[in-house]
């Protein structure tokens, strides 16, 4: 198995070794007054912009970004969604677990490969940095895109609130939890409207935005030429919310998601979880001068934030016309089956590398919303995590033993005594550092098993993202997973390869992966909130052959690795 | 002289060596929800409270604190104001000067002797966290307490806003700076009212305060019995205003400032600029059922903020009865000849140690506000201070030579040429860390000279604060200090010992101190967003004779004490 895996890989780089390049940028992260939605808030900036400049390299680069931290005294990292990191893995970017958050005036210089072609973005990954707006579109082309298309677009899509991530973070850390809210506007490349529709003069509303020139809240259209294809790069870095894009009177091709081929499908419109990624083809029509509007909206909670809206300008429309069609709606928010009909229509393209047929581990995490004494908890298998102070990659490279670090939940909770069904009848959970640990070479099965919330008839949405590591989804279930029975129904043959899945209420979700890459990933629920309520795990992953000399020792200074290396300087 | 100090100094601390003892807490420092002001606020506080725990110890005493980091994101550090820290110089607090900020889930420990009876508190140093509400009292006694009172009251003085830290931090840094404007409420030990009066009652006013029993603020009333001598701790760690205390129908006699018996005098209200201690004590009159207001208002700039009240209540005054006269009214904001008639009764108690003579340096250190590009800046000698990223204590335990280290203002701005009365003709200035390097055993005189504004015909009161230090408060002046003429004016009799020094609007202040503490010292406007836009330097005292080892590892691990750090460890 690893063997093939090996052979795929190299063939996959081979094909670019010899054109790599090296991409190098100097980011300073700062925050800074601006107009997300029409109002003005405080963004974390790069280079004084919102979001943060895109990242193009071609698959086989190694990107080098210095980032200045120029914030006042806060911490700041940024990970690389969906970059595996082989090699690297203390430029993942998640504090915490593996580096220490970059010290205000400080520079980390992250360095790595992007070794696959496809859709990528970056975030902070520090308290709730992400969603104060730390993020950007990564974009990894191959000269040799199997893809035909004339022009790309991207739409980095994300949530917005009015109150600062500080605030957030102490409401949602505070007894009794108190808690965000819905966002108050859903933003296309970093803009929206709040309080205000594009689309007022179709529904006799009053509140017709209007722009000024350089508005930083003004749309970005797209314009497009008739009877041509497009390649719309999507990414969903939402703190919150689900979503669902649809463009008016144009079906789109779903082609790759999160930097996978998939096997093409139509569609009128596509759900996206935050964490996810989708490129899709959009085939333009004849016309030359027609004007349709682009929706965003929110699924899988109940929505209180309007649609994001652009438009689809084709070349030779008027500038003053607007779209005659009213956006597309965004498809009922709880619909369900419609969510699972779009997830079940995705499968690798052929000549993806197939799963292992067989796992050697496997891991039922059961999610349930928690209580330690009157905080509010997400816990997994009962352990709410904690994301240490001491990052555990440089607990291996020191050769640290602490307490912290020798917690391991549970492989799997007590399948027979746990109603998924209803609130927790003992809601009360444990702190603990998540921490998996996973020997090399072994194929790892997780089930991701969904449950009923902590006060009322309700179970949440989760899209789960793991760093490190692409894995296939081997299928989803509804209820409670029935081990040695529901492994049945897994789809071995054609199963998508992806870094983010989504769990749906009251059901189960399967993926697979194989451990080959030595490291310390994080694998958690990708809703900020949530994971800043402890919804998460680490897999401690063929540690045993992390190159620890390799592991720079900029990435510590922090907790027991500040002591550490205090210890060291003593005489 | 050294001799004569140094004799000063062992007999103050001999009367307590014996029955010294160590005071030890662990504080948790974290954000919570708070209403100081009646409005829900977010507060920096200390093991949940706001303000923070008053510390009681005497004379000799060690004091220890373990401050543990429970921020999400952001370091913390701790000042003890008024502390010399003798022999501890690294336990003084100042981030960027003295140590590293503590970073988030670690902690830090601070021991240090307090070495003189007197009113003290202590306050963040870090980015604006003072103005967050990281504050609190010290109070160190004597059992030779040569004043005479019954009992005491503590009044912790400090102004607030409804805008965050983080966005005022930003709004003061951009281009163009925005201005953070008067705080929306006074506290008076944390406690305020914003948007209603408990006074209203007196005024017709229709926004009289009501409170439910622990409202976080209500006013703590004063309760006192008739004919007793009560002493006031009266402290100000306002961000921004100066402030004006005033009892009604009760004279106040001033015995100490800043630690320091001063020869008494009576007044009837007393002028607190931020960063001032004073000690008064308060003679209560005959009656038993009497009640009185207890007002702080604005001084020194046009106030737009609403007194902070409390009550004085005799014993047997009856709860619900309100007092019959009005507070208090606060002087004339700009009625800057009675504010420097309150500050020409402050001398020295007889046996107070007078000053050296002579001085063997004069720095003359002009303030002006300037331009760097857009943004708007503070400046001394031309140099406005960015707080360095590498400790300056750690520069020199470790020998790092920086060029950032090496930059001095010039020793005096040059007289003939700068017209004090204008905006600056030159606006532009740079960036520097504004170091003076001063030998030991030398007598330093400082003058400070305020001049006009940037944009309008202003001038501005700034209180001045020396770490490490007690200082001789030589002399005022109107207008331009003139060398070789103005030393003449000096007191050199019965000048009052202190650690904050008002400079008044277009005029100078001198002070004079003597360079027996070995270690990096803070010296800077204590108007935080001053402090913050530049209005400070730095004094590297004797740093020959600071004994490194005594300087704990503990303090750094940041900028390039973290790369000292890491080149020790590296094979």
């Amino acid at each position: 198995m690893i063997r093939v895996l090996v052979w795929w890989l190299v063939t996959m780089m081979a094909v670019h070794s010899a054109s790599a390049e090296v991409k190098e940028y100097t980011w300073e992260v700062e925050y800074k007054f601006w107009w997300p939605d029409c109002k003005e808030s405080i963004v974390m900036a790069i280079n004084g912009k919102f979001p943060g400049p895109t990242i193009e390299a071609d698959a086989g680069d190694n990107v080098t970004i210095h980032v200045v931290n120029k914030l006042s005294t806060e911490g700041v990292v940024i990970h690389w969604h969906g970059i595996h990191q082989k090699g690297t893995p203390w430029a993942d970017g998640a504090a915490g677990v593996t580096q220490c958050p970059i010290n205000p005036g400080e520079t980390f210089t992250y360095s790595f490969i992007v070794d696959k072609p496809g859709t990528y973005f970056y975030h902070g990954h520090y308290g709730m940095q992400r969603s104060a707006g730390l993020y950007g579109m990564m974009i990894v082309k191959s000269p040799n895109e199997r893809l035909k298309y004339d022009e790309e677009f991207s739409l980095l899509l994300s949530d917005w609130w009015h109150q600062s991530i500080h605030a957030q973070e102490l409401a949602l850390s505070s007894a009794p939890m108190r808690w965000i809210g819905e966002p108050q506007s859903l933003l296309i490349n970093g803009r929206g409207q709040f309080n205000c529709s594009q689309a007022a003069y179709l529904t006799n509303g009053n509140n017709q935005c209007t722009f000024k020139e350089n508005d930083q809240c003004a749309p970005h259209t797209l314009r497009v030429e008739p009877n041509k294809v497009y390649r719309l790069r999507i990414a969903s870095t939402t703190a919150l919310v689900s979503l669902n894009l649809a463009i008016d009177e144009h079906e789109l091709e779903v082609v790759e998601a999160d930097g996978n081929y998939v096997t093409p499908f139509n569609v009128s419109d596509i759900d996206i979880y935050s964490g996810d990624t989708y490129s899709v083809l959009l085939r333009t029509n004849g016309s030359i001068s027609g004007k349709y509007w682009i929706s965003v909206g929110v699924r899988g909670r109940k929505p209180n934030t309007a649609q994001a809206l652009t438009m689809l300008n084709y070349v030779k429309s008027p500038e003053t016309d607007r779209p005659a069609n009213h956006p597309p709606a965004t498809p009922q928010w709880d619909d369900f089956v419609r969510s699972k009909s779009f997830t079940d229509k995705i499968f690798a393209v052929e000549g993806t590398l197939s799963p292992p047929e067989k796992s050697d581990i496997q891991l039922i995490l059961l999610n349930t919303q928690n209580k330690i004494g009157n905080y509010t908890k997400w816990a997994i298998n009962n352990v709410s995590l904690t994301v240490p102070v001491t990052p555990y990659l440089g607990s291996i490279k020191y050769g640290l033993k602490t307490a912290e670090h020798l917690k391991s939940p549970a492989k799997m909770f007590t399948m027979d005594n746990y109603d998924i069904m209803k609130p927790p009848a003992n809601p009360n959970t444990i702190k603990g550092s998540g921490i998996y640990s996973l020997a090399s070479g072994k194929v790892v099965d997780v089930i991701l098993q969904n449950a009923n919330v902590l006060n009322k008839i309700d179970s949440e949405i989760h899209p789960w993202h793991l760093h490190g590591h692409d894995f296939w989804v081997l299928g989803y279930g509804d209820g409670k997973f029935k081990p040695g029975v529901d492994e049945n129904t897994y789809n071995l043959k054609n199963p998508p390869l992806r870094n983010t899945v989504v769990l749906y209420p009251y059901g189960w979700t399967a993926l697979r992966f194989v451990t080959d890459n030595p490291g310390v990933w994080f694998f958690h629920c990708h809703i900020e909130p949530h994971l800043h309520m402890g919804m998460g795990v680490l897999f401690a992953e063929a540690v045993d052959q992390i190159d620890k000399s390799k592991i720079p020792h900029e990435a510590f200074g922090c907790g027991l690795t500040r002591e550490w290396l205090i210890k060291q300087a003593r005489p």
